[in-house]
């Protein structure tokens, strides 16, 4: 059976998925693409598989469903300009958290960066990520595009930042952010066995109350008349040196 | 005077210079915004303001043509979603170049990678970029943006990589490249006076007959089920890295 209409009632819900609040209400997410899929496939995510009904690939996983769907629906269905031959539908995963080397983001609002963001806390061991709510949604599509993938292999969590830091102080977790004016270069940070790095919004950094909260300060050497770094890249080199 | 038709012959030059080949043609192109504005203005590059009507703000500079313009033409010229009150029509600069850190790009495709890289080359004393001729325009609206007006503060030349590494080489200037096996751990790379680092294309990197000019080979350590890091973070890191 092939899916022909728009307005089928399934395929109507899964346009749906592509407003953040139905994935909120139902935990689940759509991803574009064969690497996506065999990546939400390895970790258990994958529900369904959307196919283009002339792909030429054969794709089964034992346990998926699979939806054979006109190019029409797959275009409405994709964000990408060229609709890929293959879907999935995915459910939020669920991974054992770390609390070693955690990353906590507060505000991040561009989606290319966010994932990018992701893709590095993988490369260097972060193993639990704190998304603020005031961050873009961490299952907009562009986001797993961006991401590579590694959005399946780190736990990441939506909360209330102010909530969860005086949980992490708790565990004897050095709170860390970054700040010029009295804080210590990079280069020369110690390592620390463990430790969770805030970092911030693209035009405003992290917000002064959150900033407040941290133990320790630091920042990244740089030529004067450069202002600052896009948030993707001093979140990679920061975590990239703390990584032991 | 304000500007109110699509039809006047300056605001169709103007709108050419949306496209890469009338960029090329005339050396100048069109920049967004009040923060880019003034980079160029310092760096001697801006030729003409483009003013919205009703615009509040009084900008003015010695020297600089200025243009008003109605909400209808700042839209065409502009490809923000929310078009800009201000813009500015450039020349390329055209800055000393320098010959001790260098970086060379074969085939980045994403506007937003190009500008964060050269957003980070500035912060890291990169005091030359190369841009193969194989890589997305650098005057593209989004290109400059994403650099935050770093673009005018570091020379870039677009070129032919296979002409000037030979050029480099004579120089005595060791060229690097990036490669997992045979290569040396970023990190206890020894840091260098002089150096050209190549980096290439999102999905298949550097081109091999250009790899293969390389002298010396390094590599970011990162876990092993992650693949690779996005362009910007990655050459982003190896800068910071180098950076004395």
């Amino acid at each position: 059976m092939v899916y022909t209409s728009l307005e089928n009632k399934k395929i109507k819900e899964l346009r749906k998925l592509k407003q953040r609040k139905y994935r909120d209400k139902t935990n689940h997410f759509l991803i574009d693409g064969k690497h996506l899929v065999e990546e939400a496939y390895q970790t258990g995510c994958l529900d369904t598989i959307i196919l283009l009904e002339e792909n030429q690939d054969v794709v089964s996983y034992s346990d998926v469903e699979v939806m054979v769907v006109t190019k029409e629906i797959m275009k409405v269905l994709s964000d990408v300009e060229t609709p890929p031959n293959i879907m999935g539908v995915c459910h939020k995963p669920e991974l054992s958290t770390g609390q070693n080397k955690i990353l906590l983001l507060d505000g991040v609002q561009d989606p290319g960066n966010l994932g990018t963001i992701i893709r590095s806390a993988v490369a260097f061991h972060v193993d639990m990520i704190y998304v603020g709510k005031n961050s873009v949604d961490v299952y907009n599509s562009k986001v797993i595009r961006s991401s590579q993938g590694m959005i399946f292999k780190v736990p990441i969590q939506v909360v209330a930042l102010e909530e969860i830091i005086p949980e992490l102080k708790k565990l004897d977790i050095p709170i860390l952010g970054t700040k010029v004016t009295g804080g210590n270069r990079l280069k020369s940070f110690p390592k620390l066995e463990k430790f969770a790095i805030i970092m911030g919004n693209e035009g405003n950094g992290v917000r002064p109350e959150i900033l407040d909260l941290c133990d320790q300060y630091l920042y990244i050497d740089m030529k004067e008349d450069c202002e600052s770094l896009n948030v993707a890249v001093a979140t990679s080199i920061i975590l990239y040196e703390l990584d032991k």
